[in-house]
C-alpha cells in the first residue's frame, strides 16, 4: 500500500472513524434556517449618498417630510380657470376669459384667479389660487385686443379636471420606505423626490470565503491530474455579492486540521460571517466537520435532510455564524442560496430574505427518488400564463455546468415515486440578471 | 398679464407654435426599438480579473481548454476495484481484496488496479487505471493481517458505479459561454473551473444623464412652492447601472434652448450614450424637442404610440444615440426600461437585451382605454402556478410612488373596452433585487 501523508496502519482505523461520522442527525432545511435565524445579528449602519445607495438596504424607516405633490399641479398645458365660468359655454357660444398670468413650470402664480380670468399654465406648473380646473390648450383659441389677451372656450368642463391635488400620492408623515427595503430605481425616485440626499443603510456584511481541499488549484494554475481548480470560492463570492454582502477571498487550505482551524479562527475574528466549501463530506479529510465536532465552535447542525448538500454544517462562535458548505459545486451553490443568502439579508433586516417561493408545474418527468427534499436546478418558462419548471438534465451535486443555466431550484419533496411532467411543484426563484 | 422670462405679446404666438408641435407622427414601440437597434455600436472591450467580472458581459466566446472532469472522478468515499472481482460475492460469501493504495483528493494514484486489488479512494479523487467501479465505504469492512490491509465486500456491483467519466459535463473544445453572456455566479464557476482567470468583457457603456426644467431643484435643496426635486436623474442612473451601464450625472438645466444645446452637445462628445428627462412635452418649453427639430441631430422618432411617454424622442449624432425621455417620473421610468436598457445591453451584445415577456392574467379590472399601447406598472404574483399581474392603482405617467412597488409592466394593447380581471395579457418582467 502506498500512503499519502498517512502512515500505512491508519487505513483501517480511518474507516472505523468514518463510521462514527455516519451518525449525523439530519434536520430539515426549514429547521436549519430557523436555527440560523436565531443567531443573526444586525449589520452596522453607515451613511451613503443617495447616488451610491443602489442595491443597499435601508437601515431607517423614511417618512414623508411634506405631501406629494406639495402644490396643486397642472396635468396639462392649457389655461387655469374657474369651472363655473363655463356654465353657459357650448359649441354655439364661446366664453372669453382674460389671460392674466403665464405660469411656466417652476414658477409660482403671480395672481389668484377671479371669475372671468384665466392663467396660461404648463404641465407640471402650480395651479393658481381661485382656479379649480385646467382646460387643455387644444380646446382653446386666443385673441389679442388692445394688448390684452383673451382665451375662448366652447365647452363646459368639470371642476378638478387636470389638477393633481396636494398629497394625492403621499400625505405628510406617510411611511415612504420601511427599514430593510432594498434600494432600487423606484426607491431612489421616492427618496430623491423628498430630498433625502443621504441615507442610512446597513453596512454590507463582510463575509470571509475559503475552500478546503488538497485537490484544489488556484484558478490561474495549470491543470494537473487528480486536481481541480478552486471554482467554489469565486462562485460563492459572486453569490454573496449578489445577496448584498462583501466577500473576502481567503483562498484554499489543504486537508489539514490545523491549517483549517487557523484559517477559520482568523476569519471568524476578522469578518462578520464565514463561509467555507469542502471538508464536510464523510471521508478521511472531513476537516471542517472535525473542527466543529472539536467543540471550538457551537454546532447548529451538521446534516440537513436535503439533496444536494446534506452534509452542510452550520455553527456559531462568539455570535458569528459559520457555514461549512459541501465542496461539490452544485451543493455549494444550493447551500449558499438556501442558507448564506438569507443570513446576509437578515443581517440587513430585509423582508425578502429567503428566495421567493412559487408554485409551478414540472416541465418534464423527474425520476430520482429520495428520502430527503431535493433542490433541483431548473429553468422557469411561462407558457400561456402557467409557470413551468424544467429540471436540468444533469443535476447531481458534483455537476458544475448546469448552475449557469438555472434560474430556479425545483423543490422535490421526499418521495418514493417518480414525478411525471405536469406535477405541481414548488420552486425557489433565483435572482438572475 | 404677468410674464415670466417672456414678453407679454408671446402668449398667443406660443400657443400657435404649440399647435405645430401637435403634429408629431407616432411610431409603434417595436418600431422605435427597431430604429434604435440599427444605430447601436458595440462597446469597447477590456480585461478584468474573474473575481471582478460579476455583472459584466463577456466580449469573447469561451471554449473548454480541456474536458471536465479531466480525470475519472470518484463520486464516493470507498474502494476503487474491478467489478468482475465481485461476481461471486453474496451475503454468504464475502470477497476479500488487498488494499494497495490510498488516494486522497488531489493526488494521483500510485498504482494501477489488478484483479484482487483495491484502492482506498475519497470522493472527488482520481480513479486508478484498471478499476472500473468505486464501492462505497458503508458496503465494506476491513481487516489488517501481517501489515497488509484487506477490504471485504459481500455484494455485486455494476461496473461504472460512482465513477464520473472524463468529459461527462464538458468535452474539450465545447463552447462554455457565448459572447454577450452576463457573468453571474454560475458563469464564474465555469470560467474558474477552466482556469479562465481574466476575461475580456465589454466596457460598461458610459451614459450621460441630465434633466431639463426650470422647476427642478437638486435633491439636497429645500422644497419650494411650484418646484420639484430632480428625482429622475438619480432614478435613471440606477436603472442604467442595473442595465450594465455606468451613469454620469450632469445635473439639470433650465428650460433654455441654448443651455440644453450646450449640455447635450458636450454630453454627446464625451459619453457613449445620452439620456435626458423633461423638455419633450408639447408645451412652451419643449427644449429637447426644439433641439431635435433644429436638425443638429438626426431624429429617429419624436412620438411613440405608447402610454406613458408618448412624447419620447430618439435621435442620433455622429453614431451616438440620444434619448429624450418624458419628465414625468412614470413615463421616464418606462422609457428607460423599454428603450435605454436594451440599447445598453445591445452595446454589450447581450441576447437578453429586451425585458423578458411573459403571458399572465390580469389580476383586477383595468378600465382605462386608449388608442395607444399602455405599459402599466404592476406587480406579479404566482397563484397555483398561474402568473397573475396586478396593475398599480395609481399608474398615471406623473405618478412616482408606484414605481418602487412594481416588478412588471403590464402591456395593455390599444382598446376601446375596459379589460376585466382574468383577461390574458402580456407582461414585461422588470429585474428587481
Amino acid at each position: 500500500m502506498t500512503a499519502h501523508n498517512q502512515p500505512e496502519s491508519q487505513a483501517a482505523s480511518a474507516a472505523e472513524q468514518d463510521r462514527g461520522k455516519f451518525h449525523r442527525r439530519p434536520i430539515t432545511p426549514a429547521e436549519a434556517q430557523r436555527r440560523i435565524a436565531g443567531y443573526v445579528r444586525p449589520a452596522e449602519t453607515e451613511q451613503v449618498r443617495l447616488e451610491e445607495a443602489g442595491g443597499r438596504f435601508l437601515a431607517q424607516t423614511v417618512t414623508a417630510p411634506h405631501p406629494y405633490p406639495h402644490f396643486r399641479r397642472s396635468g396639462m398645458d392649457g389655461y387655469a380657470i374657474i369651472a363655473d365660468d363655463l356654465l353657459e359655454a357650448s359649441s354655439d357660444h364661446m366664453i372669453w376669459l382674460e389671460v392674466v398670468d403665464n405660469i411656466p413650470c417652476g414658477y409660482t402664480p403671480s395672481v389668484s384667479i377671479q371669475s372671468g380670468q384665466a392663467s396660461r399654465i404648463m404641465t407640471g406648473a402650480m395651479v393658481p389660487d381661485g382656479a379649480d380646473v385646467v382646460v387643455m390648450l387644444e380646446m382653446t383659441e386666443t385673441r389679442v385686443e388692445q394688448e390684452r389677451t383673451w382665451v375662448g372656450i366652447k365647452r363646459q368642463v368639470e371642476a378638478g379636471r387636470n389638477i393633481t391635488p396636494i398629497g394625492l400620492e403621499v400625505k405628510e408623515g406617510d411611511t415612504l420606505l420601511e427599514q430593510g427595503a432594498c434600494i432600487g430605481a423606484g426607491e431612489i425616485s421616492v427618496l430623491a423626490t423628498f430630498g433625502v440626499h443621504t441615507v442610512t443603510v446597513y453596512r454590507r456584511p463582510q463575509v470571509a470565503v475559503f475552500s478546503t481541499g488538497t485537490e484544489l488549484l488556484s484558478v490561474d494554475e495549470p491543470i494537473e491530474p487528480g486536481k481541480i481548480r478552486n471554482s467554489n470560492s469565486l462562485m460563492l463570492a459572486e453569490q454573496i455579492r449578489a445577496a448584498g454582502g462583501e466577500p473576502h477571498l481567503l483562498g484554499a487550505v489543504e486537508d489539514d486540521l490545523e491549517l483549517a482551524r487557523t484559517m477559520m479562527m482568523n476569519a471568524l475574528a476578522k469578518y462578520d460571517l464565514v463561509v467555507s466549501s469542502g471538508g464536510v463530506s464523510v471521508g478521511d479529510y472531513d476537516v471542517m466537520g472535525d473542527l466543529v465536532r472539536s467543540g471550538e465552535v457551537e454546532m447548529l447542525f451538521n446534516k440537513i435532510s436535503m439533496r444536494p448538500g446534506s452534509v452542510t454544517t452550520g455553527a456559531v462562535k462568539d455570535g458569528k455564524l459559520l457555514f461549512a458548505l459541501s465542496g461539490n459545486p452544485g451543493a455549494c451553490f444550493v447551500g449558499c442560496e438556501l442558507l448564506v443568502r438569507p443570513t446576509i439579508r437578515q443581517m440587513m433586516n430585509s423582508t425578502h430574505d429567503y428566495l421567493p417561493e412559487w408554485t409551478a408545474q414540472l416541465g418534464r418527468d423527474y425520476s430520482k427518488i429520495n428520502s430527503f427534499t431535493r433542490y433541483v436546478r431548473g429553468h422557469v418558462s411561462v407558457e400561456n400564463g402557467q409557470v413551468i419548471a424544467y429540471p436540468a438534465l444533469l443535476d447531481e451535486s458534483n455537476v458544475m455546468v448546469t448552475i449557469k443555466d438555472s434560474d430556479c431550484l425545483i423543490v422535490i419533496p421526499p418521495t418514493t415515486e417518480p414525478m411525471p411532467a405536469g406535477t405541481p411543484v414548488s420552486i425557489l426563484k433565483l435572482a438572475v440578471q
